[in-house]
């Protein structure tokens, strides 16, 4: 096997076959292959894309880079959430206490942020004491006393996927919708969940900036779950606008507590309890009521378990920024746009996320916002709070406000986009 | 300027902007961008392909990567030639000589063979004592004393594309005519002939498998060199059978000097005086007489001068093979395929060509032909002689003239293909 010819294969609008995916993840993963030969055929992927086939083999192989773990040994069954990514987006913080309180076990391997969307590590990490690195060991023993863990993915699941992610990164070969599914679906079913539930974003600031893209995606990834044995199923949902009132660390962690305390903005509270139904009915609990599980507080409570199992302290003041700046409604009338994109790169500049993989974020940087697109405005009256330690950023992240990123229309109301746009089984 | 939205552009079908390419090009010589970065971009070019305009460009930043030579103080009209690369093209042996007989002056600077075409300096290198590496200042007073030289080209020239080539040639990306065309193109104007000839070869023994693509190729660097002030013509020329009767290095040597004695094989005579009639209409010398000059001797006199500046001896007995291996007709009737590119990887096999750059080539080793396609031959006589110093090669070169890459019919006679298939001005 050569890796000239397996380039060539897809140069060619050719079919890879399972022997030359095999070997070729193999090779790379080894080192065998180089970077600048991956990227190429990266590259051709991208523009030619794989069938069904290829992509399922092409996971398949990345899976058995790595250690792929197993859950059976646990008395509930598991149910595992990924989101491709949004602004806003703290929905796992809540959502994982939530479903196991109604009886899963929910294992969430997470990742940090980078580039506009935050990452879950990040913002757990606001919460003083709390720690990201746990042992396989460690990590069993919370899913057994709380039934959720948020936590660090270990470095020997998918590891091919891992390298290649770092390559696709730095060589324009990200957005290829083969390479994001099987990306995504390596890493979570090596994690060896019996079911996953899938929230693809679509909109400004997502991955994904239209339906049928979106679309494509999801039934990529449910067809990959599906055929490794995992109940899949994929929600589509919207980021044109941010989701919540926060995006930044120690700010989404607060807006998150809110909701497990029966409050929080409606959007978020819809999205979380929406997954947590589909996460209870994959897992094989339809019968669970996560509403109630809200209300009753038995969500909270295993929040305050889950955060304590890992080091934090749920009763300590979470960080706050040093400095804010308030950004007013320009006119009067109807907030018609607040795009997500413009606040997810407004909270990235003022510090809550990072351009290279070894910067730190600041906890208690970030965006704030007082409305909603729908909602009526006053001019003059705050718009956005932005947060940051480092307030010579403040002119950078206003920058990314400038422009068609904010609209007050002079209307009596508009039409509210839902939040849930389709649902992928 | 970053190059992640450099290769965006192409990938995503954009045009490079002028400022684009030249920092690409500038920041990949000096490091910055990385060659998994670069090999993604090729792959983008290969796939989305560039416009006139795009090439101009690329070739233009791949010229000021480096020095430019500059003949303008040499008393004659500059005229020089490429070849894309055939089997047995040995041309430029006879042809440079001969072209400074008839008063322009001919700088070749050449390179060595990589795969299954051979390399002119490699073919040189067999005469004893010749050497390939000159000076500026030596290749002046050669092209000064006796018109031609044969040499290599120093590493001053377009730096760029040495890097870029040698990336594409481990990466899939070698068949992209803007990267062919702009490699080529760009060595031969950093080089500063004033008039230059292109053999763009077409067939099984070619990079160009067929005539369509052979003249986007031609176009493109006809267009190049116009652009760019050389006066650029092309000849598009059947490379389906090997050129002469000889591919190997020793051996093309001789047919080379039989050629310039007033004999040698009818179509390396013919494309010799093709394109030298070419190279001195280019050059301003339409009333030269390049049949005249192989038969008078002055071109074979051009060339024992133009040896021994660099060294060899002219009269010097060359290098043979240790052993040799006859391959017979199977059958009698009419030769109607002897496959290039069969023939190219036997010698390469035999031990003519080389693997890897670093690795020593056979100056006896090659392939001798008895017969062309058209030619008669009977069943038991001699079609081939292989020639290597290391005979347990042969099983190995016969491989590669298994299957159809000898044909005989039997028929009365077959059309003869035309050599010289067309001409691009």
């Amino acid at each position: 096997m050569d890796v000239i010819s397996v380039i060539r294969t897809k140069r060619d609008r050719g079919r890879l076959s399972d022997a030359q995916i095999d070997w070729v993840i193999d090779a790379y993963t080894r080192g065998e292959v180089a970077d600048e030969q991956m990227s190429a055929l990266a590259m051709a992927i991208l523009l030619n894309g794989m069938e069904r086939e290829e992509i399922a083999r092409w996971t398949a192989a990345m899976i058995a880079s790595g250690e792929r773990m197993d859950f059976s040994a646990l008395p509930r069954p598991t149910a595992d959430k990924h989101s491709t990514g949004g602004v806003g987006d703290k929905i796992t913080l809540p959502l994982a206490p939530l479903v196991a309180a109604c009886g899963a076990a929910v294992p969430q391997l997470s990742g940090r942020g980078l580039g506009h969307t935050g990452g879950t590590l990040d913002k757990m990490e606001s919460i003083p004491g709390w720690r990201a690195l746990l042992s396989n060991d460690a990590m069993m023993d919370v899913l057994r006393s709380v039934g959720a863990v948020i936590c660090a993915a270990g470095d020997g699941l998918a590891p091919a996927d891992k390298k290649l992610y770092a390559l696709r990164d730095v060589t324009g070969t990200v957005e290829a919708i083969p390479l994001i599914a099987s990306s995504i679906m390596s890493k979570k079913i090596a994690e060896g969940t019996g079911s996953l539930v899938l929230d693809v974003k679509v909109g400004s600031g997502a991955f994904m900036k239209n339906l049928d893209d979106a679309r494509e995606l999801a039934r990529t990834m449910v067809g990959l779950g599906t055929d490794h044995g995992v109940r899949t199923v994929a929600l589509l949902t919207d980021m044109s606008t941010p989701l919540g009132l926060t995006a930044g660390n120690a700010l989404e962690v607060r807006e998150s507590v809110e909701v497990l305390a029966g409050g929080g903005p409606a959007d978020v509270v819809e999205l979380t309890l929406a997954l947590a139904r589909e996460m209870l009915d994959a897992a094989g609990l339809p019968d669970a009521d996560p509403a109630g599980a809200l209300a009753d507080g038995s969500a909270m409570d295993h929040w305050r378990r889950m955060v304590a199992a890992q080091g934090g302290d749920p009763d300590a003041p979470l960080p706050v920024a040093r400095e804010r700046h308030t950004v007013t409604a320009s006119a009067s009338g109807v907030l018609t746009k607040l795009d997500a994109y413009a606040v997810g790169v407004a909270a990235w500049r003022l510090g809550a996320g990072r351009a290279r993989k070894e910067d730190p974020v600041q906890a208690g940087a970030g965006v704030e916002m007082h409305a909603k697109p729908g909602d009526r405005v006053t001019a003059g009256a705050p718009l956005l709070t932005l947060h940051t330690d480092t307030p010579e950023r403040f002119e950078y992240a206003l920058g990314a406000l400038d422009g068609d990123a904010i609209e007050i229309t002079d209307t009596a109301s508009v039409e509210p986009t839902p939040l849930i746009l389709d649902r992928i089984a």
